[in-house]
């Protein structure tokens, strides 16, 4: 950490705050440079951290020089996570995972159909919401327990993993009865109550990327459930919010090469939200894959017409079949398989 | 709703599109222009925004007439909202409230003491964390209900209002019980469970805005608590995420007009949150109450080096007082009071 | 265009707007829904565009129906644009350009070593600066003519064509007669008088999206280039200004299939702007060409730890030359060539 | 100048860093933390700017410790800077000046009628454009030097000082002839070039911040300006660009205190760009006065519906009077004046 003082800090202040670090069992570095002085601290970052140093007279700013999370970081585990799912599918490693179907379940039968299409394309994880988090109040929010049950039955059939959402604490061991991954969402990126239950329930998690969370951000949140225990974690870049309005969110392909040099953890990349729109949605697949990611998501409907949400970006299974046959190219030419 | 079609549209297209129309109860109203043609959807707006219409063969796009929001609309209700708390306190009238007290309660002692010095300054709510949403997995998470108990009993023994945030849908029962309103912190804008937990409560509820939320989202936020029929709703501005970095976000003080034109919910001002340094709070709060704003929420702390968080934005007593002077003067300037 | 009212409009209100609507030679067409009052304009859009119409009694809000740029996009020109450069270089086809080489030309030596390396891994433009905008007025400005004189030497010896920055309306003549393509930087994008004198020059132009410009300020700024008839133009995708802090800028993917769809003028990629490191490069280039570019222009330095600026997010030849063969793999992935 | 070591560098890493310190005439500071090693650099930091230090082998991050900017900033001057313009108007002191009229200049006789307005309410500039920046080519592009002329006649005639928007390098010097303050507007915040010819000209400048321009890139450009030997150089906060899309762009209020403290020159609101919307004008330039402000620029006219541009962000008289009188009394309450 690193301390930089007003210009007419005094003496006396430079060592009141030499003296509290000290106190912390840290030791205080001064440099006095031509216009400022600064002060490095060396020790575990850590114990200074919930000090705040901001609001000591003369302190004029704080640097960190550590990255704020441990578990998630390359400095504690250099090789990339994998882990296996059910059905022989490895999330993490050279083969890229890729996660489809409906926005939200609608109906058994839909899903059954849907999930059929899914795996002939060689999708490995089967997609949808049974608890939906709607911006209005007035909109669908869900079949819930039993769009779980619909999803267990149609992944079964289709030997599928199944991945679904989870808004809220009191739901996660019901959940967990029947996903194989426990997805939390953009809005619940900063739940933490949330991320301690996903933690403790030691099921996979895919969690994804508030919409204006950074990617330090993304990553202390993985690590609320790493200091769980719960290690089979795997982020995913959805799309952040900027100024551009012409798609539903900025896709933000560098947090893919970023996330990888940071972490371990594997990373997905949805370009359904990614972009909102389903004629973008297969040119940024090819570029997530191209980018480097270890999954692609992508919303599927049988008829977009009719989907209770997110039609205007999902891929008919057409589509679907186009993209798959897209991204087999492109990993192969990076050295991968999807 | 206006459909636009895309240059190339079919009559096909476009008659199949106002069939669907006709089958939802609604009327719709084609005009021929130069270059698109364009489809107004006259009747209930809400019976046809679950159809995805973008996804339809010859659309381009779709833009909404309507406010999605109802209850919390000038249209529904074109007088200010006006509640009672304890104390005689009264949200939403002339008198603009002021809501003081440290980031996170830390000790019955300071608690207490910080209790007596924001009441003398003329505030009528007492502010303070018992559960802290924390980026790090690693800060302190705050005393739990300890932390309750001792805000209300400073609250009672200064007779001032509490206002505390509530983090879980498993905990408003119980912070409900100690607290005069229940915050719902930007983190957990868009977590709807807990949205609608806190309008069964039936509380008052301080909703403050989300990092990257539009104002047209925050209001759809506060109509999930306004749908389970709780009223009494006060919507807070604490700064949104922008490209700028000298401040800890960017107080957007547009919203506190926006707000007051849209909707007929109280709106509070943070400048705390919003600016991030307590060099910025007094200026920020006075730009708040010209603005027009309802409330001031600050941070105050008898001794910001040893808080444990937000030090760095927390005004010390004689600050506030300063700051309170100030806001009196300029209240006065616009007819209205603190 | 579509004319909404504010619920309570009086009926003078809305016939004073038809009148002035007609006055212009267009055509109103009122819809009176449940709530609002919407009035469609129909003609020619340009017309009423300078009215301002969100200040007439009664008004809530304007949309437009049409896009505002015309020459530029595909309802002007459905084909691609497709232009030739020197040395048979063709932009806008089947093979994607390379343009690389130093961000500032630094002297004449260095710059034929870079010149021999680019050409060899296949590049077909050499970039440098010559005329650098800089943020800090200390910083180095660039050689001036010297440089173009350089850049021009080094193209000549190996068969490559110039793309160079011209930063003043003065100056356009001048670095035309050096260079083959001129660049507008992103903190030019909306010098409007620069960008006339682009147009009318008559050399091929490449315009840089502005660290905040929409995909539709990019095009209505390529009109007016277009306007004073110069069609050889590329636009560029560059990154944009956005929250994440762990990269330079925000490099924004899904522009390149929106900017495809949206107009025929050929499009660009910079990944090392769009990332601001070498790390990362290479990544952000692949993607690039995954999501359908036409071009990708990247920096490369001899030793970066001398470059006089930049040298951060400079490839050095090996590092290029690798790129260059994953971007050849991933070309022949889609059908195309680099 | 702090550099930050990857955990993995090198000694010969930290010694070849070291020697290019050294060799600049700087003096490396190295400190061995716990997993990182960190190397201060002690001197004058401009001098090593110019290496791009994250090129080095071995380098994680660099961070600035001091401000970039020189000329502009409170450590080179502690007082606040105050001019004098015609008609004993003075910018920067106790009075806060306001600059009110037309987006556009638009004819002889509506200027006349509108500067009698805003001089009988207060105001002590004229604004208005003769030469505009249009996102649209086919946009009215403004009066030209007759439009200059006619600035120059109303402003003599009511004893106001003309502020006026130069766009272009070569029309700095004609420009410079009809008005008293040149204004840069926001797209030109970087066009360095003019900068330099507004600096050279020594006419009192405005400087508009851009709008997506940190307030350390506003200050540098400020730089351009005063290391010309121009110091007469106000400052003007006009709103940027976030995702909020309620209002034409978010006013960043927090720049008011921020730029204050950061810097000696005056800064200004202007409340018609940041808010894009007449009805919201008013409560923001009270919140500008209230927090700390030395002027604002509103735009003015008789008949907003007739007006070429911005009408619809426009006061009327009756407005603009209750404007004022409201200004008077925050400015007054806070012991300044309007």
């Amino acid at each position: 950490m690193i301390i930089v003082m007003r210009q007419n800090a005094t003496p006396d202040e430079i060592n009141h705050l030499c003296e509290k670090v000290k106190e912390m069992g840290l030791t205080p570095q001064v440099s006095r440079g031509v216009e400022r002085t600064v002060i490095g601290v060396i020790g575990e970052e850590d114990k200074i951290r919930i000090k705040p140093l901001e609001a000591f007279p003369g302190v004029e700013s704080v640097m960190e020089i550590l990255r704020p999370y441990k578990l998630a970081s390359r400095d504690f585990q250099a090789e990339p996570t994998e882990f296996e799912m059910p059905h022989g599918v490895k999330v993490g490693g050279k083969k890229i995972v890729v996660m489809a179907g409906p926005c939200t379940v609608e109906s058994r039968e839909s899903l059954l159909n849907t999930a059929a299409v899914v795996k002939k394309e060689g999708a490995s994880f089967l997609r949808g919401g049974a608890f939906k988090p709607r911006t209005s109040p007035y909109s669908f929010q869900g079949l819930g327990e039993e769009g779980l049950k619909y999803l267990r039955e149609a992944a079964d059939q289709y030997h599928l993993c199944v991945v679904t959402e989870v808004m809220d604490t009191r739901m996660v061991e019901m959940v967990a009865k029947y996903a194989d991954m426990l997805q939390v969402g953009a809005r619940n990126m900063q739940n933490y109550d949330l991320l301690k239950e996903c933690g403790i329930s030691k099921k996979p998690i895919l969690l994804k990327r508030g919409m204006s969370a950074t990617i330090k951000e993304l990553l202390l949140s993985a690590e609320y459930i790493l200091s769980k225990g719960n290690f089979k974690v795997m982020v995913c870049e959805r799309g952040i919010r900027t100024f551009e309005t012409a798609t539903r969110n900025t896709l933000d392909i560098n947090a893919v090469p970023v996330i990888k040099k940071e972490t371990h953890l594997p990373v997905l990349v949805d370009p359904s939200h990614g972009t909102g729109k389903w004629e973008y949605v297969t040119a940024i697949a090819r570029a997530g894959v191209a980018a480097g990611c270890d999954g692609i998501m992508v919303e599927v409907h049988l008829n977009p017409e009719d989907a209770v949400s997110d039609g205007e970006q999902s891929l008919i299974p057409r589509q679907f079949e186009s993209m798959m046959g897209q991204l087999k190219a492109i990993a192969h030419a990076i050295g991968r398989e999807v």
